[in-house]
């Protein structure tokens, strides 16, 4: 990281999350001053033991209906994590979903307008709502084809952000995620991704489960996603042109198989099996099959590419997670 | 239309407003049952004088707070044509914007899966979410680049309504729209469309502006715009497989210079001036430069063209202004 980020005051939103907590760690250690707000909601993964020893200061407040101007007042950079990701949840509960990732973001810009006129902004977005890839790899052109609600209000959340460069002119960008993973990512089930059920079975001594086996992914170790953040904050200060104003995908190393994959993990953790299953139907509706991002873009721009693994980033992740894995299973937030 | 509208349960919503009322017309004549459901919200286009004579029945309710269950029971078409439209409404207040496409949207499909399973759905879209046109005449595959407020919560509303076909198998589509004009368009102001304002200030005897004038536009007359609706609720049921779960564009004749369109109005008015204006800079950041329909792929599965030409339909328009315009003018509803 830059030495430029000593003393910026920076607001991580979902900041108690996975993501959002080892950002608050990065930037804390390159000498920023840090504020996560997370509203700290069951089912997020959000927990207030992620930011233990990040020097972060956490802010329990829910953006739909926090006083955001103080928080925001002043901030060079806003890393935007917070949003409902979970399909399911969008399936069962739509308006909720919409509350967070619409109405919520609209409050976050309208606060940043008034009281951080110049802050930067990355915004984390999603693949997700690509659906069913009609190309691999999936470019940023590729149409956007929800598979459910929460990919139609993850775009919305996107778009809103991205007219606040196209309209305002505010440095703004979006990264379009795909299956991110490592320490502190959310382990009691596959809500926020299936490798977290898959690691706390493997350190449970019992199977985990493969749905289908033969689909393709990307996976961003942690570390490689928060470098891109960073990355991303740096290029709207450096070279605004190239930077704000569109979204860029993030892949990982190399697409692998779910099957080769659960091989790969077995690998990890040095012990560990799993079962092949095939798709119910009603889970076959909003399957989206093989994914890999084209994240050339983001790498001709910025210089990033992933620096883990796959092999080194599941290691690291079992072994994070192996003396810990009581605490990540409590309920406790 | 087909004989099959004898007796059919049909709800419009906004459909006391431009193209829902002439919905109404259309399906009352055909012998449907209509309910127009309309909040009668100011700056809307909606007026109750608008459904005179069309034998629909107008319950004066809101989407975001109507006890939605008894309205939808038992419906066979929902012609779906509330919405916010209004671009710089949306920009000041995004809220109420995405509350009306967002939300609204979310309650009325809750109420259709809970009491009208098998309802066929035509849902009113539009072009406008394609922001400025990077390909020329525009296809549905055309990336999705919002160019305000308004077209993001409309693209919003279009996807929440296709996944009920995606993922709940339901008989919806889509039509994106473009320009619309006709009978019963607003023209106080040029918040639905500036046709509507060019239609008063001809009518007053006073000049209209022409912002830029060398864009290519298409153009939808009102007739055209209702035989589309018909006609796409028409093949939901003869041919779902090639009607349902997509967006369609609805175009025009033919593309034409907005300065060719003030020569056709004045033409069609025989009477009148224009002022040509060069665009401020705070409307040129949302503007989107010319814009033509690909609609080859809805002619191609329905059958349907345009039917009336723009001479003819600017014709119509105005001899339908030509008596009722104090009345149009006025805020009451």
């Amino acid at each position: 990281m830059s030495a430029d980020w000593q003393g910026k005051r920076v607001l991580v939103t979902g900041g108690a999350g996975f993501l959002g907590s080892a950002l608050c760690h990065a930037l804390g250690a390159a000498g920023a001053q840090v504020v996560a707000l997370d509203a700290l909601l069951p089912g997020t993964g959000a927990r207030r033991a992620n930011l233990e020893g990040s020097g972060a200061r956490l802010v329990e407040q829910d953006l739909r209906d926090a006083d955001l101007h103080p928080l925001v007042e002043g901030v060079d950079v806003l890393f935007n994590m917070a949003g409902q990701t979970s399909h399911a949840g969008s399936q069962a509960d739509p308006f909720t979903d919409l509350a967070i990732n619409g109405h919520a973001q609209l409050r976050l810009i309208a606060a940043l307008r008034d009281a951080a006129p110049a802050a930067r902004v990355v915004h984390a977005s999603t693949r997700q709502f690509y659906g069913r890839p009609q190309m691999l790899p999936v470019p940023e052109s590729h149409p956007i084809v929800p598979p459910d609600n929460n990919g139609v209000s993850k775009f919305a959340a996107e778009q809103y952000w991205l007219l606040e460069n196209r309209v305002h002119g505010r440095p703004v960008t979006a990264l379009r995620l795909t299956n991110c993973y490592g320490p502190r990512m959310r382990v009691m089930d596959a809500r926020q991704t299936f490798l977290g059920i898959w690691v706390r079975r493997v350190l449970e001594g019992e199977a985990f489960e493969i749905w289908g086996g033969g689909q393709l992914r990307d996976f961003s170790f942690v570390d490689d996603v928060v470098a891109a953040f960073v990355t991303a904050a740096e290029a709207l200060a450096s070279k605004p042109d190239a930077a704000a104003g569109r979204p860029f995908n993030i892949g990982g190393e190399a697409p692998i198989t779910l099957q080769d994959l659960g091989d790969a993990m077995l690998a990890a953790a040095g012990e560990g099996r799993y079962v092949l299953k095939t798709f119910p139907a009603e889970r076959a509706a909003i399957d989206i099959g093989s994914y890999h991002a084209d994240d050339r873009l983001f790498r001709g721009v910025t210089g990033w590419r992933p620096r883990v693994t796959l092999a080194e980033g599941l290691r690291r992740t079992v072994d994070w997670f192996r003396p810990r894995l009581p605490a990540y299973l409590s309920d406790e937030i």
